[in-house]
């Protein structure tokens, strides 16, 4: 016969038992977070309607061509969802007795048939919480001071870049940008960290942008009173500007009252990819950048809902979106991964598998966690095992013991063994 | 604007927060009675290749008609997994190195273009552990003790009706039946329960069984002994029959022991749909079978892994299936489902903002559930919202409160407020 070759699909990947178990404890602080934080659990289904996925309000051009497609027996025509918003966007039009304001969370897999860079994957784990129905910068601040929570719960030290999107745009359109320009001159900006100021200027000009906007737009991005609100004040003329201020300023005066305002940072062009964006934006970053990338981000996006939905009305919606691969790979290099104790009781029967069931049911019925030796392994080989499952103690139930109504109690630890009275008969 | 007219794809729906949270309350407990049996999670793709889902170990003709496929930009051919037992084995295959036994579980989603009936979905949740590498029937005791002490954290009342599937086809043989023949006959007996005596012989005649054959078979389906292990020992000289009788009796000693004869029941025509089971088979109903249909099921398949792997061994696997639908569904009828307290405070501030996020934030470091009202509802609406939460306590703030120091705590369920000093200052 011959021996088969397997191998999973490019861009997905099996989560052993080792890494499985860092994934499911940050799934859980996460979620008993979020729980803490008033939200409520949804859960979306992975197929949707290829319509639904490619609206406008969805993920934009770059990942429409990422989605993957197929059709059912009933010749429907199907995608795999990219993201947890469009399916939380449509549950809200699907459901207009909601209670609002409507705080939900979502953690589940996504799928994006792309380019495979490290840590990307074409399906992956995303955290989403999203609070529809506030209009109040008090939903950011939510959202912002649970993620500084969720990160301190997981030993992780990060700090959360903030902008809002209207005095970015507002200040492109002061230095004279042209409004078809602006979206583009934002993701442009949005590389500044990435590839430095000179890249940034000879994309600029390559944009065909007037030398008075990208001489203004480069003096703006080198002053370096610019990460104090104040710096935009001559500019409130502009309406965009100005609602743009009042926004940071209110966003301001809640993080300071939290003693966040060390952590949470305001920075001037942080733009974000997507389009979608209407007012405040944040990213998430690792204090240390032992990872560039962000840990996690989102904002404020008052259209997107009310569009899916077909009213002209904007429907307030603010969310923020954790990645579980990136987290883990954080604790992975910050060497945060230990292996926790998993077994308490791993019991070695030597002809006595009654026993060894027994034992094990009443010490499962106190709460511990038991393992049973099964395959008839060597005692040597058992201990062995017992070891690599680190086990805090081991039980090896001979005759001896069963005749005797006794346990022979051994930590692992310090290699103590103890003997306690167990009525066998 | 057109207002948009959204649905779920035909087979997929939502989970809203009311049912979401049973279903989290469900997956948790599971989640942690199989750790304390000793299992580790795996989480495995959803995308696989075709190939190895189409393999003849994987589900069978039947559920390979209802299995969605698709192909990626790299025009690779995929398609979605339908349960996660074959993306088990594929992980048991591509790891020489994993440590035997190797005890999994794994809860996730699988899809099927099948069928829509009562409580069948098309995307749905299953909740797997497997166990490979273990011979002696201690693994099929731990899974079924398992299961009962799942159900017990449940609150479900439940009985295991279980047999063997050497027993079955041996004692088939016995009555004469065609080597060829006898899946059929296997999948025609499962269905006595449902059909009745009669129906069954209707279609044991139409598979063209011999009269000597048919009325065996009827004899055996009639007699009131069948039920005790003894009535098969004049049959042992048929090897099938022998084995069958010497696993159950093993299966029987552990069972025993441990208490759990009463719960679990030898059910001698039990035959479970697929082709791959090799030894103990088992099935979970509802003691008041005010569900029919079994919440869950499982059995030894010895084959199918050393099948798909490609090598002539044998290796040992048992596992055991629940289904997260059917169980919520169970928990429903038996009107099982309390919506439970989830906030322990909800603050209401009037025009105190930023007294309200700073009470919001300590209460949540000293670990309680905390939701904030923030879309300025006037009082009475925020009570009733706050109602509708289930909210243990309510907190409004306003400028006297601040003024003077101290929170007015309501709690919901006496109406008794209690006022307590509060630092603001």
């Amino acid at each position: 016969m011959k021996k088969m070759d397997y191998q999973n699909v490019k861009g997905t990947q099996d989560y052993l038992p080792s890494a499985e178990k860092v994934r499911r404890g940050i799934r859980r602080t996460l979620e008993d977070v979020f729980i803490q934080y008033g939200c409520h659990p949804l859960e979306t289904p992975i197929l949707n309607y290829t319509e639904l996925l490619a609206s406008k309000y969805g993920g934009g051009a770059e990942i429409l061509e990422e989605m993957y497609t197929l059709t059912d027996r009933g010749e429907r025509d199907l995608a795999l969802r990219y993201d947890l918003t469009i399916p939380f966007a449509k549950v809200v039009a699907m459901n207009p007795t909601l209670r609002m304001p409507f705080k939900r969370y979502e953690i589940g897999k996504v799928f994006r048939d792309g380019p495979i860079k490290s840590g990307r994957f074409r399906e992956f784990t995303q955290c989403d919480v999203d609070i529809v129905g506030v209009e109040s910068q008090m939903a950011e601040t939510e959202l912002m001071i649970m993620a500084l929570d969720a990160f301190s719960k997981l030993d992780l030290k990060v700090v959360i870049q903030y902008n809002n999107r209207k005095l970015l745009t507002g200040m492109l359109e002061v230095f004279g940008t042209e409004k078809e320009k602006v979206n583009r001159v934002v993701l442009i900006l949005d590389k500044l960290e990435k590839v430095g100021l000179e890249a940034v200027a000879a994309e600029l000009n390559k944009l065909g942008l007037s030398e008075s906007t990208i001489s203004s737009l480069l003096q703006f991005l080198t002053d370096k009173n610019n990460s104090i609100l104040s710096y935009f004040q001559p500019y409130e003329k502009n309406e965009q500007v100005r609602q743009g201020i009042e926004e940071l300023k209110e966003l301001q005066s809640y993080l300071e009252v939290l003693n966040a305002d060390n952590q949470c940072v305001f920075s001037p062009f942080l733009a974000r990819g997507l389009e979608i964006y209407t007012g405040t934006i944040y990213e998430i970053f690792l204090c240390d950048k032992s990872i560039k990338s962000s840990i996690g981000s989102g904002g404020r996006y008052d259209n997107a809902i009310g569009g899916l939905i077909g009213t002209d009305q904007n429907i307030s919606t603010v969310g923020i979106s954790f990645g579980l691969d990136v987290i883990y790979t954080a604790l992975d290099v910050l060497g945060k991964i230990s292996e926790e104790m998993v077994i308490d009781y791993y019991i070695i029967p030597l002809g006595t598998q009654k026993e060894a069931l027994l034992v094990a049911n009443d010490f499962r019925n106190k709460g511990f966690k038991v393992e049973i030796e099964m395959s008839n392994k060597k005692v040597r080989k058992a201990l062995e095992r017992a070891n690599k499952e680190k086990s805090r103690n081991v039980i090896i139930i001979g005759e001896d013991e069963v005749t005797n109504n006794q346990l022979k109690i051994k930590d692992m630890a310090t290699g103590n063994e103890n003997l306690e009275f167990y009525p066998f008969k």
